[in-house]
């Protein structure tokens, strides 16, 4: 063995492993957009076997080895192979140590998880769910103590999604927004409804909508040689590679607004990973740092930016055009205030930007409760019904629109959900910044993207997966992360909004 | 080694090399229908990626011992099992014959005229071309040697898509073709241009086009849940399992008949591979028996039953529904009479059923010269010319629409034109063994296509790639194949249109 043998391998390795996920992806996107309902079975097998062949490209003697070897030469790497070394150990040491047959059995669980939320949501019997969610609960804690032991589980499933993300920071960050949102929300909710938004659900022709999706990707600087569009239940980005990603977006007749914020939304991921650096082409950097940066680019666009009076100056011309007749009574500024007016529902994916971080405040106490078990998932309907009526002030219907409402659990994917939170601060702590390096409102009432994207790619996304999250923000803002842009940031929009 | 564990290999083989083709294919079919152009570099390093996988199953030392030790012992296994230890071996045998750079060379020189092949048409300029035209037939006869050290080497192409296939057999069928076409088809050209199909050139809206794609996947019994419609450059028809068959047609504005006719041709493709037995499912039997045998079920649907009187007679009421003003003044006869219009055209693809296997026959005659290097690629337009001249009494217009019109050459694929020609000859006797067990004309006045692909499931579909094609044709027609079938059924059919 030497370095350039060793180095030599993991490229190659990584390019296969790129391959064989990159194949992975088209199936399941595939399955997403066109596939029959009927070829399930077979797409099935054909995802296990692929996934079997890119486990096997990492999980090998030969690997172990290799990445042994550079490990202890990491001193004499290039910063772009040390960076790759480590993801892949740290890949490699997480997968090889689970037991192969507790990682089946645990494929098999999630499968039939997700299959009786399913069932448990679309006719609301939770408890159709509720053994199968502590049985994953139980399995994601056993598998933490195998990747970690002795480390706090919920700790380890938060560092799964953002390395380095902890409760103990979270419980601070979110103290910080539960002080000052939580009584703004109680102010605004005071101020009684005095935003009229009923004109986003006249009847918008789906083929005006379609344009209008077209128009934001242009606007969103996504060139169709390497991004297409295409329609799917929810709205989703897939990377397939750099040159590669496609988005998704759902059209409902009657909601104008929710495919128009779902395009921004993903259009955002998009931009991200279309700019991260050639030099990482083919390797396991190749990716946005994690979930929490992913959010952050995909929400900043969609709330920040696209929710923005800026934007919406820029943008009504067009929505008049497209639909002259369902928006001749309303002006861009009532079209601002509509798609800012604050709400409290009882769906996250429906919430207003104000409200959003305050859903995500209750799966996360929710989480660690369950993960502390302070908490047994028979009682969890309650609690959650319990945190809506504290936090929101809001009855919960049912629990299919109430605990049931998400797939996330079913997935085993605890610790995601505070990523969204992190990804809404990320974003009102970086445009602070940017907004010191030139003038942002000129160029967002312009739609003009590029220098945002520009400033962007110069500083997160064209390091890809080899720096993280801590590396990104102090990048843009030359500190660390501090929860108090995001509140005031809140405080400024919605309290100018409301009068409050 | 025993038979149990033998088998067991050569079936988790197989299984995993179903997944891999199910993914290159995946890959393949999105890069025709949606993927944008920009990723094109790593969709070919991803497909060389799964093809190298694929590979790597079926060309390895295990493989070759369970093979060996499974051909030892053929009396003791099942006839399936016999047939997937016959064709593995026979792909086996074929794979590594060839050195593995000498592969690799011939995968770089494919591409490269491929895109020579593409320009050449593009520009009219035959010398791109010819080059590489040559290079890749001396490839094919060195591999050919290979294969099979000694044989004729245009027989060995012919046999890699139909086994068993010969210029000997082809030279007899193809005298028996022209003993009585070439006359056939003179007396048409002699009886005048009667019959009028300008009305197929109208404008036909796409969104109608759409439906009547939709109406004629119902009527080939086509099922939603396993089988559905894209649309690309070119009509094809990509199987990725039993389960799931995916068709593709192209709409042209002024050309009704381009998609009706092709929808119905893959549609013809699609029942085959859909009605394969489920015995055979994830093995390398699970496909249709060769290409001849395929060509024979798309252009039995397209031709002798989707050009009938009687299929006519049943759709015209669906087709006046769809496009009322553009066949206002258009009859079912008319209608069966233009789209039954014979009519000597330079463009195979544009060939009536009459004259599309002469333009096969020219194909054959060139292809037996330029592997007898009778004919040197240089003068191949000429000759090109020159058969077209004799036979079709046309003059070719200029390169890109004669000898550079089909892409085949550019890929090796030598010794497969003449497989439509055997699929239109199939087709004919097939149908009048048809129909002295049904009344097979009552069943299509009626639009029912089920009695029809019931029969031929039961004598082919079932058996998949387990049976050859003589037995399929025994199946069917209880004796062997015979050409003088079809030229009955064309003299028939046309001298009574044309009244010669």
């Amino acid at each position: 063995m030497d370095i350039k043998y060793a180095i030599n391998y993991i490229v190659q390795q990584q390019a296969k492993m790129q391959a064989f996920s990159h194949a992975a992806n088209m199936l399941y996107f595939d399955s997403l957009t066109t596939a029959p309902k009927g070829g399930s079975e077979e797409f099935a097998q054909s995802m296990g076997v692929l996934s079997e062949a890119e486990y096997n490209l990492l999980v090998n003697n030969d690997m172990e080895h290799a990445l042994d070897y550079l490990n202890e030469h990491l001193e004499d790497l290039d910063p772009l192979t040390a960076a790759q070394v480590k993801e892949l150990t740290s890949q490699l040491n997480k997968s090889r140590r689970i037991p192969v047959e507790e990682y089946v059995a645990y494929e098999v669980l999630r499968n039939k998880a997700e299959s009786a939320w399913h069932e448990a949501k679309y006719t609301n019997n939770y408890p159709l769910f509720g053994d199968y969610l502590a049985r994953i609960i139980e399995t994601c804690k056993r598998f933490s103590d195998y990747y970690a032991p002795g480390e706090d589980a919920y700790n380890v499933q938060l560092d799964g999604f953002q390395k380095g993300n902890t409760r103990q920071a979270l419980d601070e960050y979110f103290s910080v927004f539960r002080r000052d949102i939580l009584p703004l929300f109680k102010r605004i909710s005071q101020a009684g409804d005095c935003i009229d938004n009923s004109f986003l659900f006249r009847t918008y022709p789906i083929d005006s909508q379609r344009r209008l999706s077209s128009y934001i990707m242009d606007v969103m600087t996504l060139d169709r040689k390497h991004c297409a569009l295409a329609e799917t239940e929810h709205p989703r980005t897939m990377i397939f590679h750099k040159n590669d990603v496609r988005i998704t977006t759902h059209y409902y007749p009657n909601k104008l607004h929710a495919s128009l914020y779902s395009t921004i939304h993903e259009s955002g991921h998009a931009v991200y990973e279309l700019n991260t650096g050639d030099a990482l082409k083919g390797t396991v950097l190749a990716r946005g740092i994690s979930m929490g940066m992913g959010e952050s680019q995909s929400r900043f666009f969609e709330n920040i930016i696209g929710r923005s009076r800026e934007f919406i100056d820029f943008l009504f011309p067009k929505l008049t055009e497209l639909f002259p007749e369902q928006l001749h009574d309303v002006s861009a500024e009532k079209f601002y205030q509509a798609v800012n007016k604050v709400q409290a529902s009882s769906i996250r994916m429906e919430a207003d930007e104000l409200t959003y971080s305050i859903h995500i405040m209750i799966r996360y106490e929710l989480e660690k409760m369950l993960f502390d078990d302070a908490l047994h998932t028979r009682d969890l309907p309650e609690a959650w019904n319990a945190l809506y009526k504290e936090y929101l002030g809001i009855q919960v219907e049912d629990d299919s629109h109430g605990v049931l409402q998400d797939n996330h659990w079913s997935h085993g994917s605890f610790g995601s959900f505070p990523c969204y939170y992190l990804g809404n601060c990320y974003g009102a702590q970086f445009v602070e910044n940017m907004k010191q390096d030139f003038d942002v409102t000129t160029a967002v009432r312009e739609g003009n993207m590029r220098p945002l994207i520009k400033w962007l790619t110069e500083r997160i996304y064209q390091y890809g997966k080899s720096i993280d999250a801590a590396q990104a923000i102090y990048n843009c803002t030359g500190t660390s992360f501090n929860p108090e842009y995001y509140n005031r940031y809140l405080i400024k929009k919605f309290g100018d909004l409301y009068g409050v």
